[in-house]
């Protein structure tokens, strides 16, 4: 999602001052606050640049956090697939993030940093509502649809949460064929439901 | 649950010097490994009293963590009335406990503990296995009863992070009537299903 271009002399270091200026402007004012021209003026550098470099802020929200994935694009890319299958499809792209060693480390300090850090937990807040679930409620209508949308992200993360943070038995050794058998079908239940 | 005799002299040292004595157990060797014996030797006093002051093992590690409630007794308590609107009633009584205000810093803090803390993790995981765990798969039977009670915890403990921690709209400002009638019919469901 993010676009690159062959490194010139230089380019490392420009993202990296930009990464920089994204962080600090996301913990002080937040994620919705900030704006890619600020960020910019922050890096002291053009915004093209940044958008050049990192594409939305979504997308530069996602690098200077170092997560692995954009979940947001994630969900809009499985929904677009249709609702029938989708709960399926969410658990089992979840699973598949979480369970890649490389990938956990990053996801696990976003977690605690959301518990511990009133800043971080701001910026995630405002990025989980105004993109994530966001995402979700874009495809799945009626007037629950965001509430809807933040109970699946209830269930996945405590998911992760108890599978990976606590190691939690017998969730942490069940394998991901067993868990999305069990879960798909609420968090199903939650996207079909239109007025429950 | 805590069985409690008038204030002595010396009561309230002694309690202090046996809470001392549990949390540093449970932190050395897990909760599974800590023996009230273990835990009176440390505190130099005979088990007998540690039973009387604290009850089990299990009520003896709440108020070492300083918890508000024993979870496995309310979930004992909770399915002793049955499986039939038992979904509901655990939604119910977990919101009622977390949205009490004066509970919040101590389920937060265990949450956090169990996220940054190895030992703290341990001790939570090994309860959480044994004891609530436990408590729903001792009425829940079936082959995957263990499984349905972890992921009915991951739902619960997701909603807590989101609601509570992440403060995330419209989650945090939903009235409880309302989660619960959306939440409810999802953990019945894992309660319910014998081979799903």
């Amino acid at each position: 999602m993010t676009p690159r271009t062959g490194r010139r002399p230089g380019e490392s270091g420009a993202r990296e001052t930009i990464l920089e200026a994204a962080r600090s402007a996301f913990a002080s004012v937040g994620y919705e606050r900030a704006t890619i021209r600020a960020i910019a003026r922050g890096a002291g550098v053009d915004p093209a640049l940044v958008h050049h470099y990192f594409g939305t802020k979504e997308d530069l929200f996602i690098a200077a956090m170092e997560l692995p994935i954009n979940p947001a694009d994630a969900i809009r890319a499985i929904l677009k697939e249709g609702l029938e299958g989708a709960g399926e499809r969410i658990v089992r792209f979840f699973l598949s993030v979480w369970d890649a060693p490389t990938n956990q480390p990053a996801l696990m300090s976003m977690l605690r940093a959301a518990l511990t850090n009133d800043r971080a937990a701001k910026a995630f807040r405002e990025f989980a509502t105004g993109a994530v679930i966001g995402a979700v409620a874009e495809t799945v209508r009626g007037r629950d649809a965001r509430l809807r949308a933040s109970l699946i992200g209830s269930h996945m993360l405590g998911l992760a949460f108890l599978r990976y943070g606590g190691r939690l038995q017998p969730l942490a050794s069940a394998s991901p064929d067993r868990i999305v058998s069990m879960v798909a079908p609420r968090i199903q239940s939650y996207l079909d439901a239109v007025a429950s």
